[in-house]
């Protein structure tokens, strides 16, 4: 963040200068990992699927037992008041609520609220018409229905994911996949059904929103999805706020279907595309 | 912490009034809860058995590919300023390593070293004479050989733990004990065993001197442990840092043993306090 000299933030209670946007050390996020947060995208000064994505805060906070400080309409000032000034073409708006000052450094007291928002780059379209070869890690996430900031085991994989050449890391438990630490997962069957795991997974809104045009189309499912099937599968995609709708070729050491991104997930994806054009317009009376 | 208005803290490379300690908000412990700690007991102006802790602490670094920016000997030296400037009788210090200031909110950069000082209250001697009441919780650590500053489970179950009136919430996955949030498990069998779990915990250096100091008294296992095995168990107790061996005398329904602190418990306790008044006489030179 120190590259972005420019932008403001909502931090305890104002707007301030990113730079300047600091924690006391006694936060339980910094003593204990402790906190919630979620992510919208902003294009064209317009919070894609806004409503979702608070509800979706609000229940993660509740979960934690983290009482929000604003309610929904401030946060959606704050929010409009940031896009008003970081005049960001497209952006990702991250709302994150921390167990606030702990006295003891374990029990949660006030909790704190802060509002950044970044540039986001999309992936590219090489990356999108290429595909990406992911690998696969036997775990499933503590709490999975709560967006926590409790990213531990992804970022701790890093690692591993770079000197396997993987650009992501399915999550597989007992050899049912769940997600990814930040996206969700996709597969299409042979038959053309359009599957996504059903549990242990935070519900993300791009996922919902695919499943709803995939829908229109295709057979879906919402079910368990076993290791097994997804190596016989036609095709696989991982669904993300930031990543849209991007293609599977490769699981570990086994190529996907062609290997090369296929019909129904860039049909999504056009489709994904275009539900947000219409969403912007709407919004902006064109 | 607002209310320790004279203690200094080591924040990002320097001694600084402990309010005026700040992270910026986009370390990755604020972003993805990324970040280990450790924490010693300083008593007398000495750091109780100060090695065991920082081999420890540049383990779990190390385990999350952290590096740590600090050397064990200018570590020790901060430790030994703040004790001399914070003047504290009873107090824990606490080393906290981040994954840093990072640029895209997920990949660790720079890590972040910050130590405080802060006082510390031992368990009262009422406490240790009625024992404790303690809950179980079918959960097991994610990477429990680390110690992460990842405490979602324990502090989400806080109310839960309050709202039963157990003090401690023993986590138990499969009917297999394991540990709590921040202490260790023991059992004493009816044959007067002390027998702690083996596997699925952090490796306590409390845990570790009660185990040695055990060993000069008693038969010592050191296994796998069953829930069953505990609800017959004579004695039960738990070890940390803070609270030394604290008996415990429920489980859940269950009273332990006669549901009052064991002799082998109490004797431990006792040969504990001698080790530590022995270690600060040696360091001393008394």
């Amino acid at each position: 963040m120190p590259s972005n000299d420019k932008l403001f933030a909502y931090n305890l209670g104002q707007i301030v200068p990113l730079n300047e946007a600091t924690l006391h050390i006694s936060d339980l996020s910094v003593q204990r990992g402790y906190g919630v947060f979620d992510f919208v995208k902003v294009q064209q000064g317009y919070p894609l699927f806004l409503d979702d994505y608070l509800d979706r805060f609000y229940q993660s906070a509740e979960l934690m037992h983290l009482a929000v400080p604003l309610s929904r309409e401030e946060i959606k000032q704050v929010i409009s008041k940031l896009t008003d000034l970081n005049k960001l073409p497209v952006a990702g708006m991250k709302m994150i609520l921390t167990g606030g000052y702990s006295e003891d450094g374990f029990t949660p007291m006030n909790p704190n609220l802060l509002i950044t928002q970044l540039p986001l780059t999309l992936p590219s379209a090489d990356k999108v018409a290429k595909g990406i070869p992911i690998m696969t890690h036997d775990y499933v996430r503590e709490v999975p229905e709560v967006k926590t900031i409790n990213y531990s085991m992804g970022i701790r994989l890093l690692q591993e994911q770079k000197a396997s050449g993987a650009e992501e890391v399915l999550y597989a438990k007992n050899a049912i996949v769940s997600e990814f630490p930040r996206c969700n997962f996709f597969i299409v069957t042979h038959d053309g059904t359009v599957v996504t795991p059903a549990s242990n997974i935070l519900k993300g809104i791009t996922r919902k929103n695919v499943l709803s045009l995939a829908g229109r189309r295709y057979k879906t499912e919402v079910r368990d999805i076993r290791l097994e099937e997804v190596l016989q599968a036609r095709e696989a995609f991982l669904t993300s706020t930031t990543k849209r709708i991007l293609p599977i070729v490769q699981i570990d050491e086994a190529m996907i279907g062609t290997g090369k991104p296929g019909e129904v997930s860039m049909q999504l994806l056009q489709d994904l595309i275009s539900l947000e054009v219409e969403q912007v317009a709407a919004a902006k009376g064109w």
